[in-house]
């Protein structure tokens, strides 16, 4: 069997999870998130925030946070902004125009959103009532490319939005690898100030399922729960998503394991790059893009698992590599030595 | 702590399913149901059906698995028909209306709907093109109130449904409940050919959380997948999901576990009406509804938990225990006892 | 061809709206809305309201004013409540629940809702977030059946909603015939007060085609336009609108119009009396609905055409006559006769 | 008042409708499109397009038309593809996102789209299910930029459509005008061939209201009506469009009109061209856009009510002129002298 770069979603979970699975189960626990532990993972976030005052709900993936959280928020005539190359914009089957809503796209090669940027779609959207009205930004951190956002420039984006009274949504399905990436300057206390609404994701940093919205704005609190009920989110066994974060959240895990996955990613980076191998952005977590000639890969391809992201030209292609939490050393050591050896 | 009796989703798993997640946890797998586990335990299922031609897929919960099913076949138009104390009316926070379409409710005390009924809905919408096109009927088994249909009444439903061009769909929440009642005469394989489409629910019968889609019609096959995806129901570890369910359907623990619950409730059952207490329905399955005295309740709130579920007159009401498939034989005596004695 | 009591939409306007067509044929205006007849109809109607500070929107049909009102107040997890004959619930083919919205229904022989109606729905809808959240009531006035509502009624209604933070919304479809009625002792001026919003129906008072949605409640007037423009209401010929809405505010002609056909019901209805014909409804506008054997209204359809609305029991049904705004006496005379005589 | 070449929807309607409203106006009518006029108009039409085999259905807009059609034929999953100028993603206030559907958008210079096109969008969806899936093809004829499709180019896009299992909707809001264009080569025959669905624009073809939606595809004809109705669509008295498509499609009025816009266009154009003005797009219809200077533009202002379209350059700048079907020719003679003046 090769060793899979695809996703960092293709293990299960960490033992300290499945352990606290074990000890609990035979508990009886209140359903649809009442339960002790969704409880004290609660609390626990907010501890890690320094900040008590944000409301908190756990679902079990990221196209549902995205899809709970934009129609929660939103007007019917009301449209997002977002990166052409956003999630909710290519890879999760037209989700969020189902609920309603157009989103509004602006080109950016790096995954990020400027204030310019956004500027140029209000500019466009003028023309009331005939045009929607654009009321949200969706930005992800780390973007669907590895790059991160620094905290100037969420700061910028954030006072922007408050002026124009547009939503800031920040999608943070890999919010653990952005935090942890050796370039970051953001705290999750920050996280609570600058944005209306994010969340936390644990399915691909460690947790067999599960993503922590986290509602900063009091305006977007009330009644929040209906629209999980509503959406098919609301789990009945609600202490299993509870559970996860509660352990991701005590003794630091969730760090640690993001932590691990992005330092794994820049010794590869390191490594290539020592090698003139150059990448397709400037990734500082646990996906990053080499770009590889197409000989190269079609080796590559027969001793591991991955996806070719982009043509680069007619003989160079750039391919995705994402480093799982749970990676062994000697596995990313063993792949750096295969991959220059067989240019 | 109280034992509580209030729903069979207290507990987490069996433990053949913990077991399981520990020992598959590091093998990598594809996400989105294309690992082993998913193809496995949907192999197990056809095997158990007698019936290789369905299609089936997992989701994580009942709201799901009912607002997919149901925004999958309906056109905009036209409307589906319950029970009006059917789960998706009552209980899903306008789920199936979120996703555009009416509900067309019939009262029904034991939470069944007969070919009369449906009648009388199809003979108030002919008004065409002002009404809603009723297309659709939704029946679960076992009911909201614990009753199981029989395999006559199935192909009485399904005959009817089949002439009137509607299609039929079973949610199976409590399906196991209701194939290990001792009044059941349905089997898997039955299903298959009396309705379009199912759910088999894993969620209330001894896993953590999951739902099998069973997809019979063919016509109603094509491009199931982008349903999952954009309702934000396709787990990218959907290996948790197939896991679980193969676990299920390895040496019939499904069955198992819902016999094991059944037989817990009968005793019950069987106990209070040696007593002269009467029940609310004629319930076989998991769910009972005995009638106490409001005194009784009061008493009885003190030690188990439980739900209070409909007002019978001033003095009485009928309240609602759900035995877990995990509940100790050795529980349900001491509460006979502790129910007989307080009356 | 037999006269038609089906309807009041059976002819086409009243001739002072064909004259001002086209008297105004050949100017030019600017589109959706912003052309001058549209803003002097508004002018009309705010001062015939006593209340300049509503905001009005001409759309061109009752179906597409609730399901513009209803989506363009609602959050998605929030239901309206309706008496089960309300149109929105029975004959707009789902417009609302396509927009994604429950509607909670209650039975209601005379058209009308009462404030224990809208507390049982309240009390039924408890068990946050499992339930919708009703959020809207929707009543009719006149309603489906032709009766109207007292001042003190209206009063009681919107008291209520006030305090309970419900939404108070009224469909005038027939709002002229309701007006005009000699029960009647409410003024366009109290609506303003007494709901959040509501509209002036014009296609069924004489005009081709027309309702003005009036909008009370400030917190709904931002943005409304975009509400119209994407559901597809707003004409780019929004002048044929508001010049109709211009004619029918100016020299009491909406007044004139329902009176007239009010006269006219009545007067059918005192000759049918004291004949001791009975009634379904106890109705004081256009539409009544005489009780009638069934052989006689066999006879009456050879002559008249007019709807058959209810059985009453297995020899007497009851039928819906409308009286169009157009309506000349002498044949609503000769129908008297032909009715008596033919029983 | 200034002369407004600002839209083709600035008058009322030709006079020969207002004579035929006038002239039936007390005729009682079946309502919701049941009435004999537009029955005629139905059969005009078809008659018009040798094709008695399309059903035809008559709405009060064009925004209505495309989310009654888009909505009608669509799963849920499924997404349509537009250029990125065309109405439906511009100028409809999200209609299409509000029904549910994505819109694929392609840059389109000249406003058309090309299997070329279409086929990049198909390549760009081949991820099931985790991405849309594209399955109709939006076009306009006359596009918003005023170009037309020839006969060749929607042989083209026709066959690879059916190739691909693809819808083809044609927006014929300006259809008129692209039929009788001196460069058309297409007729509505042909487009009973070549496309599933269109529609015929009346609004802005001298008509008050009205767009008449053709259906051509067997597999989408059933039960059409009820999505009028939901949307709000279904006229109570469809006479008023009935009526007027009747006086279109008698004695070819309907040519005649767009005929004359056209005319008065070519002969701006020319003489423009004359002048070595250069224009945006290559039109033959009724929408031209010819490239000023911005301070010609604005003198002309100060004469002429128009839209300023696209900005060329720091000095020059588009502008749009939309001839209307009922424009005198002095006036357009009196505007090339003025705006060859006061270049």
């Amino acid at each position: 069997m090769k060793y899979s770069f695809k996703n960092d979603y293709s293990e299960g979970c960490h033992c300290d999870i499945l352990k606290a699975l074990a000890d609990t189960n035979y508990t009886q626990q209140d359903g649809y998130g009442d339960d002790e532990y969704s409880q004290k993972a609660r609390e626990l976030i907010q501890k890690e925030m320094k900040n008590e005052k944000v409301d908190i709900y756990f679902v079990s993936g990221g196209t549902q946070a995205n899809l709970i959280v934009i129609s929660s928020i939103l007007k019917p005539y009301e449209s997002v902004i977002s990166a052409d190359n956003g999630h909710i914009n290519t890879h999760e089957a037209g989700s969020i125009e189902a609920v309603g809503h157009k989103i509004n796209t602006i080109k950016s090669k790096d995954g990020k959103l400027r204030v310019s940027d956004i500027k140029q779609i209000l500019d466009e959207h003028l023309e009331v009532p005939h045009v929607v009205k654009p009321k949200m930004v969706y930005i992800s951190n780390s973007t669907e490319v590895g790059t991160i956002y620094k905290k100037d420039e969420l700061e910028e984006l954030s006072k922007f939005c408050k002026k124009q009274k547009l939503y800031l949504f920040l999608d943070g399905a890999r919010l653990g690898s952005a935090l942890c990436s050796s370039q970051n300057d953001v705290t999750l206390h920050n996280l609570t100030k600058l944005v209306d609404v994010f969340y936390i994701g644990g399915t691909k940093n460690g947790a067999l399922l599960g993503e922590a919205i986290v509602i900063n704005n009091n305006n977007l609190k009330e009644d929040f729960a209906y629209n999980l009920k509503q959406k098919g989110a609301l789990m009945s066994k609600g202490r299993v998503l509870g559970l996860q974060f509660m352990i991701l959240f005590q003794n630091k895990l969730f760090y640690k394991l993001a932590t691990h996955a992005n330092a794994m990613a820049e010794k590869i980076t390191i490594a290539l790059k020592k090698q003139n191998i150059t990448f397709l952005t400037n990734s500082s977590t646990n996906q990053i893009f080499p770009i590889l000639s197409n000989d190269a890969i079609k080796k590559l391809e027969k001793l591991y698992g991955f996806y070719v992201w982009q043509k680069i030209d007619d003989k160079n292609s750039a391919i995705r590599l994402v480093i799982s939490w749970n990676v062994e050393e000697s596995i990313v050591d063993e792949f750096i030595k295969v991959l220059l050896d067989l240019r």
